[in-house]
């Protein structure tokens, strides 16, 4: 059986780095095992994406903004992840339903709930079997993104305000849907966060072959 | 007092000629309208209209497009909409919720509550005061569009079926709203059409001014 898995966590947590290098662990064991994030390389999500994170628009409204992740998700969905789970391929997503919940649900006050009856439609209900949170806060986060010189886009500029409004923000997705989450320490050095969701995802794929 | 007046039909009613001439001629009479189409010069709303209609992109799903056109009526109601009416300037928006719906929601077969429900969240119940339908039925409606040999997009060229189901579904939305929508037989001559929606038209602003 194949499993739709989303790691979550605030710009800086080290998440894509951990996801990457576990997909390729799981591969050269012999896992059919997928790394995707939003837009994933679909063709039409991908200037969705555009469209939301040019540093041009930045009149860009919270609701369109809101609606405009929904539509690259669900062409995403469409295109990648749905493909691959039919084909049994487990599909590890950078980022899905639960980042739209807490940045624009949360932080940008639109409200979780409005903002998953939108995203529920996009994705009609396919939500990630499981979902591992990278838990650090906000000041660690920030630190380690100005460490590694990444380029900061739109959403990395904003102020460190905002940055606590979205962990505020998981932390009430997750109180949410505590079954579905896993929260592992990311601010540990970056072998022990590997270990961590190595040590997670293997035990469900195992469990799954049993 | 500013109105907000949409106006809708299928693909070759006429609808922009005569309410272009109409916002002219109200002009010159000295009332304050404003003409203007989904995306409507907004910037933000222009990329996104330009995702929907790239000939290119005929693997968008139905739903990605639901929530693209959303998104873009919303950035549009922002940017020139609302700032309009507050600035007292009635509003003559070709195209608004109501196309959404039968397009979409009917002839899409995506549901039109679901889709009502998606462009409320949009236009937060901002809806217009008053609607005028352009009443032609799809054959007629597709001799004009072959007759002035109007460029084809994406959604021009689709199937007659498809044009008679969007017409149905305007049927289906006039009887959800039967209060705000004002029906005027499109398959008149030009001048013919002009004058029933100047005399509607003018009779609201002047019922508004006495």
């Amino acid at each position: 059986m194949a499993f739709f898995i989303s790691i979550e966590g605030p710009d800086g947590s080290g998440k894509t780095t951990a996801a990457k290098r576990l997909v390729k662990k799981l591969g050269e064991e012999g896992f059919d095992v997928f790394y995707t994030r939003e837009p994933g390389g679909s063709y039409i999500a991908e200037q969705i994406r555009k469209v939301i994170l040019d540093k041009k628009n930045t009149g860009m409204d919270d609701k369109t903004e809101v609606l405009l992740y929904a539509a690259s998700r669900r062409q995403h969905l469409m295109d990648k992840i749905l493909p691959a789970i039919k084909n049994n391929t487990t599909v590890i997503c950078d980022r899905f339903i639960d980042s739209s919940l807490a940045y624009q649900g949360y932080a940008r006050k639109i409200g979780i709930d409005e903002v998953l009856r939108i995203n529920l439609f996009a994705i009609e209900n396919f939500m990630p079997n499981f979902t591992i949170f990278f838990d650090i806060t906000p000041e660690d986060a920030l630190k380690r993104i100005k460490k590694n010189k990444r380029e900061v886009d739109r959403l990395d500029a904003e102020e460190l305000d905002f940055h606590n409004n979205v962990y505020q923000g998981y932390l009430h997705v997750i109180s949410r849907f505590p079954e579905r989450f896993k929260v592992i320490d990311a601010s540990l050095d970056e072998d022990a966060v590997f270990e961590n969701i190595y040590s997670i995802v293997k035990g469900l794929l195992n469990g799954s072959n049993q």
